[in-house]
C-alpha cells in the first residue's frame, strides 16, 4: 500500500506538538477551538488516518470475534452454520465488530488456534458452534479467563451450569415434540423417528423430544425409532427398514433434512407419496424439494451471541464483572415450516 | 484477558536492556549467545509473548485478507461462495493469512467497507467475487493501489486488460458447451437452454458456450432459449414454456442448479422423467436429487487467488514488482458430473 502520512506530518502542517495531534485525535475537548480546526484542517489535507494497530496496542481491543468455520460435512445441514456465519458477521458489522475465521480439524487444533490467536491479541472474543458433552474448548477457555459465547448449550452439565459459560442455543426438543404432535393431531397413529445414533447433545435431545410427544398420548415408541449417521443413503435405508416393519409408521419425523430427504426417497420409491415426512434444519433442500422441516431462528442466535459478548447495544467486548447480574444464556424456540407438498415430482403447486 | 507480561518484564528478569531484549526477537544474530540464551529463558519463564498489534505497526503487514460475505440470495446457489469462502480460510491458514469478513449491502457499500479495512491497515489485501461489467470495486481499487484478487474476470474488458487486475475464473462457456456436445453426443436433437437476462458476465459467457455448440453441429438456437431471473419457480415455468412449444426440446442445460431444479420439477409434472437436464455449480441440492450438474473447482480457484497475491508459497501480499513477469490471471475448467438419474421419485438407485 501507498506510504501513509504520519502524526508528525499532520504535527508540522498545523505547526502544533505530536502530543497536541494526538490530543485532538483522543480527547478533542481538552484542545482549544482555533487549534483543533487547525489540526483537523491538517489531517484533512493530508489525509492522515490513525493507524489501526497503534489505536489497538493503546486500547488493548482488536473490535474482532473469531470464529472456526468448520469443515463442509454434508452440503445440506452444513448450510445452517453458513446462514449463522451470515447472520453474525452482518450483525457484528453494524456494531463496529469484525468477524475473523479460521478452520482447525478438530476440538485439539481449535484450542491451539484459539490460543494464537489469543496471544497476539488478535481477537477479543470467540464464537464457538456446535458443543460436545464435556466440550474441551469450553473447559480450555473458562480455564484461561478467554471470553467467548457458544451456540450450543454445555450439554451434561446443564443442571449445574458454569456462569462464566455463555450460550445461546435452540429447544430442538420442544421443535421435534411440536412437529410430532402435530401429526398426531392430524390423524397419524404411528410416528416413526429417524435420528442420529446416542452422544451428541443435539441429537439426544431432538430424539427425547419425540419420545415426550408419544408418551404424553399413551403411546408407545418402542419400534418407531431408527438411529443412522447423518446421510441421504442412510435417511433412505432407515426409512425403509421402517416402512417394511410389522408396526408400519404413518409419518416420519427426521432429526436433519438430510434423513428426510432419504426418507422422502424411500418413502416414494414404494409409492407413499403421500406420507407425511418432516426434516431439521429447514435447509434451502428442504424449500427446494417441499419438505417440512423444523426452523432454527438464526439471526436469533447471532443477536443472542452477541447481545451476551457486547450487551444490548455496546460494541465492546465486556469484562464479567459488567454484567455479573444478567442471565447468562438463552434458549431460543424452533418453527415449524409446514410445506404443501412433500413431495417432488407429482406436486404442481409447491410454490416454488 | 488476563495481564500479558512485557518486555521490560523480560529485560528485568534477564538483567539486560529493553533493546537488548528487542534485539533478541528482531536481530538473534547481533546478541551475544550467552545473552541470547539468558533472554529466551526468561521468555520462556515468563510466558512474554510480542504483542501481534506492535509486530504487525513494525511490519506494516497484518497477514489478513479482507473479503466480503455476499448476502444469502437464494440457498441452492450461494452454498458455491460458501464452499469458495472454506476453501480460501483453509488455504490461508495454511499459508499463516487470517480472513476477515465483512459485509455490505452493495458496490458502493462494499468499497466503503474496504476504505475503512485499508485505512487502519486491517488487512493486506482483499479478494471479491461476483465481477460484473465495469466493476466500479475493481477501478477504485486500481486506482487506489489497494492489492487484491478477484474470484470472477474484468468482464467486458478482457481483450485489453489491465495488468493490475489480478484474477481467477472458470470458464463457464466451455462447461456448458461440453455439456451441450454431450447431450448432442447422446442423441439428443434440441437442446434447450435456460438462462439469465443478459447483462451478467457470467450468464453472457454461458449462454455463449451454448450457442457455438450448437453452430458447431450446424443447429439453430432460435427458439430453445428462454432467459429468466434465477429461481426454482422461474426455471419451472420456462421449462413449461419450451415442453409446451412447436419445437419440443429432448434435453435442457442450464445456467445454474436452481434452474435445473425447476426445470426437472416441471418435465416430472408432465411425464418426462427421462428428460436429460443438466445445472450449473454441482450444489448439495443437485447431488441430493440426483441431477447433472457443472461443478466449478473452486479448491483450485483458492488456491490460484492465493497464488496470485502471496507467490506458489509466500506468507505475505507480493508488491507488483515482485512479479511483473508472471501472469495476472487463471481461466480454470470446469467438469462435468454426471448422475445416473435425474428424477427424484421413481429412482430407485441413485446411489445417495
Amino acid at each position: 500500500m501507498a506510504q501513509l502520512p504520519t502524526v508528525e506530518d499532520v504535527a508540522r502542517v498545523a505547526n502544533v506538538s505530536r502530543q497536541t495531534v494526538s490530543n485532538v485525535l483522543n480527547s478533542p475537548e481538552i484542545v482549544k477551538e482555533a487549534t483543533r480546526t487547525r489540526v483537523l484542517a491538517a489531517i484533512g489535507e493530508l489525509g492522515y488516518r490513525p493507524h489501526a494497530s497503534a489505536r489497538r496496542l493503546r486500547t488493548q481491543k482488536s473490535s474482532t470475534i473469531g470464529i472456526r468455520l468448520e469443515p463442509v460435512r454434508n452440503g445440506i445441514s452444513g448450510s445452517v452454520l453458513d446462514t449463522f456465519l451470515h447472520a453474525l458477521t452482518e450483525q457484528a458489522d453494524r456494531r463496529g465488530m469484525r468477524v475473523l475465521l479460521f478452520t482447525a480439524d478438530d476440538a485439539a487444533a481449535e484450542i491451539e488456534q484459539i490460543r494464537r490467536l489469543r496471544d497476539g491479541a488478535d481477537v477479543d472474543a470467540f464464537v464457538l458452534t456446535s458443543t460436545s458433552y464435556q466440550d474441551a474448548r469450553v473447559e480450555w477457555l473458562i480455564e484461561n479467563n478467554v471470553p467467548f459465547a457458544t451456540f450450543g448449550r454445555p450439554w451434561g452439565t446443564e443442571d449445574n451450569p458454569d456462569p462464566r459459560h455463555l450460550w445461546v442455543d435452540v429447544d430442538g426438543r420442544a421443535g421435534v415434540s411440536e412437529a410430532t404432535r402435530h401429526l398426531l393431531d392430524g390423524g397419524a397413529q404411528a410416528v416413526a423417528y429417524i435420528g442420529w445414533p446416542s452422544g451428541s447433545g443435539a441429537g439426544d435431545d431432538r430424539h427425547r423430544g419425540w419420545r415426550e410427544a408419544l408418551e404424553e398420548r399413551g403411546l408407545a415408541s418402542g419400534d418407531l425409532h431408527v438411529a443412522v449417521e447423518d446421510s441421504v443413503a442412510n435417511g433412505r435405508a432407515a426409512a425403509e427398514q421402517l416402512l417394511s416393519s410389522a408396526r408400519r409408521p404413518d409419518a416420519i419425523v427426521c432429526a436433519s433434512d438430510t434423513l428426510a430427504l432419504g426418507a422422502r426417497l424411500a418413502a416414494s420409491a414404494v409409492g407413499l407419496d403421500d406420507l407425511p415426512i418432516i426434516g431439521f434444519d429447514n435447509t434451502p433442500v428442504a424449500e427446494a424439494v417441499g419438505l417440512s422441516s423444523i426452523s432454527q431462528p438464526l439471526e436469533g442466535v447471532a443477536a443472542g451471541v452477541l447481545e451476551l459478548l457486547l450487551g444490548p447495544t455496546g460494541n465492546s467486548v465486556r469484562t464479567r464483572g459488567e454484567f455479573s447480574e444478567e442471565p447468562t444464556n438463552r434458549l431460543l424456540a424452533p418453527r415449524l415450516v409446514e410445506r404443501r407438498s412433500t413431495h417432488l415430482a407429482l406436486d404442481e403447486n409447491t410454490g416454488l
